[in-house]
């Protein structure tokens, strides 16, 4: 982690205009090491491209943020069948609207998501490599597609119910829980599948955050012993842990794993900064208690995406999930508001608003 | 480990006499620091207890022996509710025949397993906690409970089908695949399940065993590079891994899962000399193939004991699982068959013939 003032170097970024008529481009200006800076970005400006017979042109609304997005940089992660090099788009998957349509299953007006790379505009032939899926006039806010009602939602109820089984009650334990995903499964683990949440986050303000989002109790790793903490909060220990962070504090969970515990891998966001991985030391607590520790990836679970996107939906409707999006505000703002996730400046799930519209629906 | 010239060290216990006019035990002399080593071991001489009312006498007949053992003397596992202390009787399940009983459930005669501790004669209440079962007079030898169709047996049962759920064609990759429960586990997964088993062993000598107990090939972990090894023979990856060992195997074969690949964490051994444990520093892998890691402890499944001895009787019997135990001979070799296990020098389930009998059925 460095510091948040290094986050101040990135209003040079900012500062670059988005005009409509021309299509803008964030590219990998160079890898990543450690944390994502200024200079692993350029700025490139081309043509509006012109769709051809079966493409279409997108006018891109929102774009998510990542974690997972750094490697992308690194060429360290494969997006779909590519490794990204220096000079290439950034991947990112987004919210858009179809201005022109010479594709015969995609309509002019209509309002998709999928992958849009970090750009203004795109064509495209809408293949299934980049995963486009209609969004519904649900009545809530376009935005949700970059996030809360897109992959990161996918992420959430795929990672808590396809793989943490959850039960009524529950001792669970939650770490990134004022995070993008943390936020939605702190919701959803004790609005919709009645567990008992203690939530870590970093500082007093995300503290009060999941307090508000689901979590009965909260643990700030920043300033507390999170061993000590996790002791006095989960003393019968823990059915369940949501591992957003992966190191010391997963080790601490293994360490108090109740019977038929599991260990839902999610994200390891602890590791993305490190120079050496953590050495996952005692993980043959697993033993004692039959406990597993079950991993996975977003995309090998897209083939339930409508049912999904129809139960959050629901959720949000009824109230038992409040979407919380962080939305920074225009284009320019992208390699900025990737950098917050590596510091910890978030709330939500991260996204953009590439021309800086509010996110009502169309 | 250490030279297995070490081993040569034990002739000194191994000289001691058992006379069955007095009850011999082997206790605590000293925690084990690293390999169990001679002077680890005390011999003690008592009279043959006399069973009280609601108690019975118990020969002990065949000894079991297990990897768990030096921690049970090092103080770092429970047995039951205890940690051992030094000068305490070493934990250890067996065979025994009840020759008097005060009992009003127990009859003189019958051959029982349980916990007998190391020592030739017991007085028990036969408590719960003793976990004594019947043996059943179905033909196989009664030695077979202090191994195949006693605590080893059940751990490779509920191992491989309640923790590992083989499917037919798995390709599936064995560690340890030689031992205990190992040489079980092989010809369970291929005989019964229907799997594809490449099995790890130290040495030709245990490879060609292997070969002949199920596993279609054979890794010499002291003499081939097991990566290496492993992208010839399971080039697609795989789809079940059991874990006898730990460490860089378990870090290897964490490398090469297919989708939805399974884990089976069931013993650690290369974990158990070592100075600093493991560092899994890749366990994250288990996220992109949304694969799980799960472990267990075979006193968690001991409501399912009638079943899986009946189970694997029935297997025995149809020649779908050779049992292997490596009995040593006579109670004064067991600090010596204890020894074995660490140094990589048993074959199949070890056990001792407490009186040096032939291991039929009494």
């Amino acid at each position: 982690m460095g510091t948040v003032t290094e986050l101040d170097r990135f209003d040079v970024l900012s500062a670059r205009e988005v005009d409509d008529a021309v299509n803008c481009q964030w590219r990998i200006a160079r890898r990543p090491q450690g944390n994502v800076r200024p200079e692993d970005f350029s700025w490139h400006v081309t043509d509006v491209p012109e769709p051809g017979p079966g493409e279409v042109l997108l006018k891109t609304l929102y774009l998510g943020l990542a974690p997972v997005m750094r490697f992308y940089m690194q060429g360290t992660a494969r997006t779909g069948d590519d490794i990204l090099q220096p000079g290439d788009l950034i991947h990112g998957r987004g919210v858009a609207q179809i201005v022109k349509s010479r594709h015969p299953q995609w309509r002019e007006g209509e309002v998709v998501q999928g992958q849009m790379g970090w750009q203004t505009w795109k064509v495209s032939r809408m293949t299934p490599q980049e995963k486009f899926f209609r969004m519904p006039n649900n009545g809530l806010p376009a935005a949700l597609g970059a996030g809360v009602l897109g992959m990161t939602g996918l992420s959430a109820h795929a990672g808590l119910f396809a793989c943490g089984q959850p039960r009524a009650g529950d001792r669970m334990v939650l770490s990134g829980a004022a995070g993008g995903v943390g936020s939605m499964v702190s919701q959803l683990a004790a609005n919709v599948a009645g567990c008992d949440v203690v939530g870590l986050a970093g500082g007093p303000d995300k503290c009060r955050f999941v307090l508000q989002h689901g979590c009965s109790a909260a643990i700030d790793y920043k300033a507390e012993a999170v061993a000590a903490r996790l002791d006095e909060l989960r003393p019968d220990g823990i059915d369940l842990y949501f591992d957003n962070v992966g190191g010391e504090i997963l080790s601490a969970c293994l360490e108090r794993l109740r019977m038929h515990a599991r260990i839902v891998l999610c994200g390891s966001i602890s590791e993305y900064t490190r120079d050496e991985p953590f050495g996952l030391a005692n993980y043959t607590r697993l033993r004692a208690t039959d406990s597993s520790m079950r991993g996975f990836f977003v995309y090998n679970h897209l083939d339930r995406w409508e049912q999904v996107m129809e139960d959050l939906a629901g959720w949000i409707r009824g109230g038992k999930l409040k979407p919380v999006q962080d939305i920074a505000n225009g284009f320019a703002e992208m390699p900025r508001a990737l950098a917050n996730l590596y510091y910890g400046q978030n709330v939500g799930v991260q996204c953009c608003s590439v021309r800086g519209e509010p996110g009502e629906w169309l």
